[in-house]
């Protein structure tokens, strides 16, 4: 009947690759909007980085990405998943999760369009992201608030929100952080406590008190919880 | 660096077909939500269609469909488009907008879960979507409200809203309606109302009294602008 009934299979292309504040999978955020202080950058390959191609994104506040969970496609999918929202204790179809242990390996989030530059191809400044170093894109949209927006859409199993920690600071971590933030200009003391904040310590790793560590950019950022409070021990650069 | 800055090209697989009361291109919905009327069953494929794969799903009013713009692909993608929105008089890039004439024809929309039948593999009965009648789908993800819903979002050269029009029928046409919405179920009246009322005419062919033709299902909507409301001439089963 028509043509995709017999061709299963297509042929996609890159159109660009995500620079992320996110340099591995660990502590990257489980959706977008979770670290407004996140950066990335996305820069457009040819022959989808032409000037004109972009002309009018700049009245948007938000954008789509779709993209390729590039560091699980070696694992394949799952038919099955366990949510980190659900404590890890329960399945749920891979259909009914934004896992990226999914069949085609395809993201999606919106993300905050802070600025385009256009000298030498085309590089989107993007925030409050959740995507890896690394990532390659294969789609940009606008956000539109008129038919993507419902607040009133049953959010399900997700009801369950994450937990939220409080997050707290050694000296000597801050200071290295007001540094860092003078020499670089990144955001690194939010991005800290947006990201720890959201717990990303895996489901199965919640209950002991043992060292966590992160790479934000190039700072390793080593953290512990002590009571019910997450501690934030040294950060150093690499 | 990474793998995928070598390799540019990535192979995806269908993973279900859409069947829609939208027959053809032409009187499509522009975006989901439009036509609350519209009706869709995306039949999953194997082997993506496994039960265990939609547990949970039931619980999500609404999901995104991640699928390809098979009836444009032959026609290739286009660095700029002319948005139906702005008149067809502005040329906008085509990152800027959600045209289907895009690099890797990918569309997103986010659709109402009506209902999961699970005989005979996996199907899943969908309402308010912009879909066409066979169109191949890549990606299924529950919608959440917690980060996909930006109600404050900037719609940018969006905010135009599209005209609305008055639509009438003739009693034959109404007739036709009535008997048929008996005979199958389907919403027929409401349908041709939505979709009418959204004014799916080309931008180049607003200033005429031409008559037009859509196809619903099985059936030949035909309608014509007398003064400013746009009259249901006949309906007719193909």
């Amino acid at each position: 009947m028509i043509e995709s009934r017999q061709a299963r299979h297509l042929s996609i292309e890159i159109i660009g690759v995500i620079s992320s504040c996110f340099s591995e999978k660990f502590a990257t955020p489980r959706q977008s909007g979770l670290a407004p202080s996140a950066c990335a950058r996305l820069k457009l390959i040819e022959p989808f980085n032409r000037v004109e191609m972009v002309r009018g994104l700049e009245t948007f506040s938000h954008i789509w990405l779709h993209f390729i969970f590039h560091q699980v496609v070696a694992d394949g999918w799952k038919t099955t998943v366990r949510p980190p929202r659900l404590g890890g204790s329960e399945r749920k179809g891979v259909w009914a999760t934004r896992s990226p242990h999914r069949p085609n390996f395809i993201g999606l989030s919106v993300v905050k369009l802070e600025d385009i530059k256009v000298s030498d191809g085309v590089e989107l400044i993007l925030s409050g992201g959740d995507l890896l170093d690394g990532t390659p894109v294969i789609d940009i949209k606008p956000y539109l608030p008129d038919s993507d927006s419902l607040p009133d859409a049953n959010a399900g199993w997700s009801e369950k929100m994450f937990a939220t920690l409080d997050v707290q600071f050694c000296s000597e971590a801050i200071r290295f952080c007001r540094r860092y933030e003078r020499q670089t200009g990144a955001p690194l003391l939010s991005l800290i406590s947006e990201v720890l904040c959201a717990d990303p310590r895996p489901a199965s790793q919640r209950d002991n008190r043992k060292e966590f560590a992160m790479l934000l950019w190039d700072v390793n950022v080593r953290w512990r919880m002590e009571a019910d409070v997450c501690v934030v021990l040294s950060c150093e650069q690499q």
